[in-house]
């Protein structure tokens, strides 16, 4: 699988409460979605406590290997959000209050209501650049390639879409869905054969069960659209010539 | 945060689909909240692509590093399935028939339903022990302290159990979920004070926006019911004092 310009980003999901399962995560789908859209790809995610050493130690490790790397969670006013001094120690920068977080968080709430928490979601490396949250006042920010953003997905989903003239994406990766009315063993060694003639197509293969039915989704990626389209018409002749139902193509 | 008796797993979620977001990861989710129930404290997930290369690289690097390792998606009967091969190279075991595995999925098929694709499940380190799979034959398996199990969420939900008596767990992690009708800053700061008296119990704060309204969650976590139960009382006179509204304490 080559893409000619690839860029590349990793996700840290920060939050005990993902670790424990009380929460699911769903900021890694929205992210990567809004990344492929960009033209980046992501390439790893790693969920991790909110310890510091290990925050420090993830960020430092990752920001080094892939373009780009987003931060979720970890950027609230209680004493279990401790991404932004975190990031500050990683980067070696002074950690304080941001002048302009400051400045907007001031003007958010009503006077006497900036209290000494909401005042804490002003505080990230001084230098920062801030993302700015249309949802709830208090800013993400970034250093270099490090990205910080919320934990609550409709807060984080709302900040993303600023950050679209910010990141430089490479080619857009194209994607095709064939829902099929079949069962993954049945089309194993055709599929396989055709990935293999593919190289530039990832073809992935994922069952699925729904409304009391057993089916297969096949998926097709590539940055190339007229390789793409041709693993594509493969892939329908090989289901022509099996008699497969096709519940979808997309 | 000490316990006593800390048993730690690590979680590895394989697929290419769950990085460019097509799915949503929840297998995580059932497993840290099987395993906490064991006594068992996931301490980081990673989320990797279909690559050989990276599988054995993370599964080396994590097993050393947590008492048990799962992972997640790749079993499967298609060309992208490559945990079982990938997980045999990291171990520098055998890849090939499983003798009980075959006669699994034998019995399991039709005669001359077992095909190429189906017989490719019963591929995995031939020295491996089982994870049966009542739902849909496939087993999942075993290598020292990592588990294997397939990516399915219904699947893998009725696969877990059959470990209960394999997994050797610590003192389980009890908690306790207090809702409440505040916002975070509110009550940052005096939670902060009550964290600090109540070191052996990780108290965590999640806003929540539930029917239109905003709330906060105070979640407690400890292996020791009487410091959870001290803390829960600290955390009820502080809601008590400043008159704020439980929705639910569980």
């Amino acid at each position: 699988m080559t893409n000619k310009k690839e860029i590349t980003a990793g996700i840290i999901i920060i939050g005990n409460e993902v670790l424990s399962g009380r929460t699911k995560d769903i900021n890694t789908s929205t992210l990567a979605k809004w990344l492929n859209s960009l033209g980046i790809e992501v390439k790893e995610v790693r969920i991790i406590p909110d310890i510091e050493k290990i925050i420090i130690e993830t960020v430092n490790k990752l920001r080094k290997r892939f373009n780009y790397i987003f931060t979720t969670g970890g950027i609230g006013p209680t004493h279990d959000d401790i991404t932004a001094e975190s990031i500050s120690k990683a980067f070696n920068l002074e950690y304080g209050f941001h002048k302009e977080a400051y400045s907007i968080l001031e003007k958010y709430y009503k006077p006497g209501q900036f209290n000494d928490g909401r005042q804490k979601m002003a505080k990230m490396p001084t230098t920062a650049n801030l993302i700015l949250n249309p949802t709830s006042g208090a800013p993400g920010f970034y250093i270099e390639n490090v990205f910080c953003l919320p934990g609550v997905p409709s807060i984080l989903e709302s900040m993303i879409g600023g950050l679209n003239n910010v990141l430089i994406g490479g080619d857009p990766i194209l994607n095709i869905t064939i829902n099929l009315r079949t069962v993954e063993s049945e089309i194993a060694h055709s599929i396989t054969l055709i990935q293999n003639k593919n190289k530039d197509v990832e073809i992935g293969s994922y069952p699925f069960f729904r409304a009391g039915k057993l089916g297969v989704s096949i998926v097709l990626r590539s940055a190339d659209k007229n390789k793409l389209d041709q693993c594509n018409l493969e892939i329908l002749k090989l289901v022509n010539s099996k008699r497969i139902e096709i519940v979808e193509n997309v």
